[in-house]
């Protein structure tokens, strides 16, 4: 069974799936008379229909057990979602572009810092939240509307493939 | 000059401005095979325009010196403003309902644990943000897109208040 290569979570590894939200690097302009460094529009939500609303929920993760094997991802086809880490602790995060036609071949995997929140565009496969800490909280920032919003894939035994810590390159 | 009482942040006290963002005593459901608590729509963010878009942004906020008199307060008529605070630390609130007559006897204060966010409901006044910590990050969540989205009104002298932590009656 492939191990997934676990990549440093940056910008433009991510661009294919969507935003990592960060300050650091970033450019900022003040506000509030020069007291707050505003990082804007680290990201963007999206919905799809006028009946759609942006939400905001909280998410109370536990760890599941490493190394563990990819038996599926999720997608959203109709609104983007936005993880943000609320303690400051690294998590893992498994994606594949939008397609119909989803393989094992195509799951990447990255490490969040514990500052780095993602947003996974509409219709990116991504593995249910994975922290690396026994629990974690999360602010999610979704979609919230009529309509089918969450499709599964399966992957056959052949295709499946191991999320192994352990493998971290901490470079 | 009037001293502003501190009160706790509830889901009851803040409702005249919008929504305390919070896992602490809220309804929950379980998903991802019962591993996340989901602790659904705390908030939903407000937009007014077909070309308008809710976006998600990071503020580093310094402290402002304390005891701080409240000489202004803003607001943004087109989009609600989420703050959820990134490093568990108390932070304050300074808020007035929605009114074009606003004056300095309307203001409410309000304590966040440091795991409470709040989102200003559209035209809720609130004063920039408040950290207690020397230096503070949030998550952002509001509104982008045409048209003026931020109004600014500056209280006489005969109604400016005095915000001072040290007042914070912790029962």
């Amino acid at each position: 069974m492939r191990t997934l290569t676990i990549e440093p979570l940056t910008a433009q590894a991510f661009a294919p799936f969507g935003e990592v939200i960060e300050a650091e690097g970033r450019e900022f302009f003040l506000i509030n008379n020069g007291s707050t460094r505003r990082y804007h529009r680290q990201a963007e939500v999206q919905t799809s229909g006028a009946d759609d609303a942006a939400i905001i929920s909280l998410f109370h993760a536990t760890a599941l057990p490493m190394p563990l094997t990819i038996t599926m991802l999720e997608r959203h086809p109709l609104g983007s979602q936005a993880f943000m880490p609320l303690n400051g602790q690294p998590f893992l995060i498994v994606v594949a572009a939008p397609t119909e036609q989803l393989h094992g071949d195509q799951l990447r995997a990255f490490l969040s810092n514990g500052r780095q929140g993602v947003n996974y565009r509409k219709g990116v496969w991504h593995h249910p939240v994975l922290c690396l800490a026994d629990e974690d909280d999360f602010l999610v920032i979704d979609r919230a509307g009529p309509g089918a919003n969450c499709d599964e894939h399966f992957f056959p035994e052949a295709e499946q493939c191991l999320l192994d810590p352990a493998s971290i390159h901490r470079g």
